[in-house]
């Protein structure tokens, strides 16, 4: 069995009041149970919750476990504050269950529990660390759970770019953009882009270019052992952004480095978890979308 | 006000006892309403209905409107068989709403009454003619109201054709195979294919490429108007077939030759009908598949 | 024969010294055939041409015939800037042949010399008229020869609308964007979208979803009589453009509406000139990206 | 420096006279740097060499280096010939160099002599072993080096199958069929069917499905430590074939169970071999399929 958890952060959305019944539901269930139970500051001040609060760092701290009450876009926020300090996350959705938050609000005692007493099962899930070197500056370092985007920017205007991985070319692209995930970000922005979807133990890096003038481009696969490089090298304006966060001009010449990180995302399931029944539910890959019978 | 049907013909889905009840319940209705109603002669048989049926021919002479009791191929065998006749069609589906039997059961007596009162709309839908050259013989002749496609045969071996259009080259192509889709079909296989929807409106036919060699080629759309020639170059095998019926063997130098068929197919829709709301619900676009937030 | 042409307006692709050579030449090609030659204001500036000039205007309502040389982005300007006027259009590229500019330098003499004996053939090509409406407001009319596209703005926030056509509903995604794209255009921006390929005689506009989050989203050709309407429905902020010209800001709540422009653009082509041999060059299915053969 | 090669096999496409002088020259060149050449038997006989020849088992046991002069095709042959006898393979293109036989007929000479010096690169890449198992039975065992592929078999109806990785149940799908690739075979059938190209260092098989119904059905790229099972639900007819080869009719129920080989074929490149120029070349990615500009 694996160990017990004991020192319990609660994350909820942001400006979502309807999560406040959940949350102290969530917070009498952990302390009923023994555990220690904080909640995180925003989420305490938007629900009035008048409890022990703390900040992400301090959070990272001191929590065994952080437990988020909202969507994926919760998660993700939370899993991007928490990733250095190694505090493994586990998720509620209140509505329908997403990528990253599995468990249901009607299982939400119950898949807990099973949690708080050993039983769970640990995913890991890489990271891409980023960095944009204008000359030699660094400009920005950042992370992404999903992906990093080098798009077009505010005029709309596409973008030309040289990729090389571990300093061998790649090619030369116009585009709208690129896109490079993680096997978390492959059922994300990256699958909106024709991109393949990676299974979270294969270690790879998804390249999906946006929207490309060369028509042959396709996506790549590659090991998430090597650094990406994409170099600017022409665009009116440009961007980047991680996660759909981290926003940032890009300019000419500017070079955006992506490696793994060397911290990875735990996330903690409850018994039963399925990472394909979780993706056949999402992708409705269940209910079928019917073509007109060509074959009744 | 649209000319109302007295002559109503009955045609069943195929092995499928599950429908008794619902094609009795029509019957009855129709001669309530003072129609006269024969049912398909194998429909009646399978069906053990002691009434007096009519083949396909007789009925394509006899009958107003001939009303369609099953899913989309029950109706695209249907058509197929009433085209030359000009009888018109509407369609009842006893489970989901199919693309062409856009009539659920709950509906049925509501919707045949107002079509059977004169309270409709006509919607036309191109055929396609097809026909096989071997040198100066003609080896088939038939029609297709989803699509025609030629493809590799038994030994699964790519084949490799020339695709013109009124006599102009367009392109050779290495594929697993084509399709030439009508608007109709534009739902049904093509789209699995990656082929485009085209509105029933748009004059035009849809080539869609299967698993083409070549990384640049696409789906094209071409004016209805005219002659779609492909001409068989190598092949080990090959064959063609048409709305999933009429499959042919197909050898090296044959052509096959589609145009718009001068009959078109009329299908008659309750009132209320709309092309876009039936495409919704099949499509499942108002449920949108989810993909991870990245920016809930 | 169709009618000769006798004042011939010439316009250069702008800030690109090296077409001077070919401008001189071809002036003096036209003067020397009896021909009455002018040349766009802009153009002669920047060529340090001492030769009547002509606004586009001033073109508009003198000309017989523009010949464009450049590229397929100086035809596109050209022709937004002389529709209203009805002048008809020839290109000549100087590099590689374009899909608007399809006669080559090296036959630059002997097509215009054939276009002027009346040699030639007319292409007609629609365009769509775009208007956005903030509440009773027009804040934008326009035209588009290639595309309108609404997309995300500078902050990269997927954007949320609605499709109506001739008032009927389509649906409601979330997306990067929309593409509504002429045949003209489906070559252009909609085809890096996944868009189909419309033969300029198909009398349609593709609808193409950019990065849809709904997965079983899909292009759709629409006929060109139909009225097509955006509705925004949330847009952290969006943005709209034409043929990658006319940017405007969007707001939540505003509507595009784009009809099929009571004017069009009409090509002049060369004798021999053929829209699949352009069309197999430019998409290079001449030469295939060969697969690694799995069956030699 | 890596370990030197001295007995060369030598194998040529099969009914390929026109590279009897490139063998014959080669065989020459490896005698005269004091290699021993074999000629492999079927070469032999249709080159009419008479040298000593041996057969592909004989081979297996003799060569410590086999040079393969045709395209992917022979190679693809040549290395499922002998790959359970661990002889690495170079491959010798006489005409456009291909994914696997990256040496060109121009540098034949040069990158042999580097090879034969030790002065190479080895690059490792998996195969799949496949089995199909009807009830108890095994009926088929055979490897894949590009691919396995569960297709629908000569009546082209369509298939629906189960698929299970380790054992948890992924999707039930009806398609034409499903390509399961490795990252040899992501460049190959698996890339016109929409698949993701994955560079040889990530270790993965692609699933790709063929035509599916379900329209957000999309490539997966699972890990190539797990076991892949494809169970045939409901077909008409059904067929399994590899690289190509090995055609083999499945029947309702059967199981196709693949995983990765202990195997694996070693291709030897000479210096300077990139595995992204060569993939540059093959998808004419330095020439690009360029759209109508609609931005200059």
């Amino acid at each position: 069995m694996a160990s017990a958890f004991r020192r319990i952060a609660l994350i909820g959305k942001q400006n979502s009041p309807e999560i406040g019944q959940s949350v102290a539901a969530l917070q009498a269930f952990v302390s009923a149970r023994g555990g220690d139970v904080m909640i995180e500051r925003d989420t305490a001040l938007a629900l009035n919750i008048a409890t022990p609060s703390k900040t992400f760092d301090e959070i990272g701290q001191w929590a065994d476990l952080a437990i988020v009450v909202g969507g994926d876009g919760t998660m993700l926020s939370a899993a991007r504050n928490l990733v250095r300090h190694k505090v493994p996350l586990a998720g509620i959705n209140l509505g329908r269950v997403g990528f990253m938050t599995d468990i249901s609000r009607s299982e939400m005692e119950s898949s807990v529990g099973a949690i708080l007493d050993g039983r769970y099962s640990v995913e890991e899930r890489s990271l891409i660390e980023a960095e944009i070197r204008r000359g030699e500056r660094v400009i920005l370092q950042t992370l992404a759970l999903n992906e990093a985007v080098v798009g077009k920017g505010s005029q709309g205007r596409l973008i030309e770019f040289q990729l090389h991985l571990d300093g061998e070319y790649v090619y030369t692209l116009r585009a709208d953009g690129m896109i490079v995930a993680t096997s978390t970000g492959s059922t994300a922005y990256a699958l909106s882009a024709q991109g393949p979807i990676l299974h979270p133990s294969v270690p790879a890096f998804a390249l999906v270019p946006l929207n490309p003038h060369t028509l042959s481009a396709r996506p790549v696969s590659v090991s998430d052992r090597c650094t990406i490089e994409v170099v600017l090298l022409r665009a009116v304006d440009a961007r980047a952004h991680f996660d759909g966060f981290a926003l940032t001009d890009m300019a000419q010449g500017d070079r955006l480095l992506l490696r793994r990180s060397k911290d990875a995302i735990r996330f903690i399931h409850p018994p039963g978890y399925s990472y394909f029944s979780m993706l056949r539910e999402k992708m409705r890959w269940s209910e079928a979308v019917e073509k007109a019978a060509f074959l009744e």
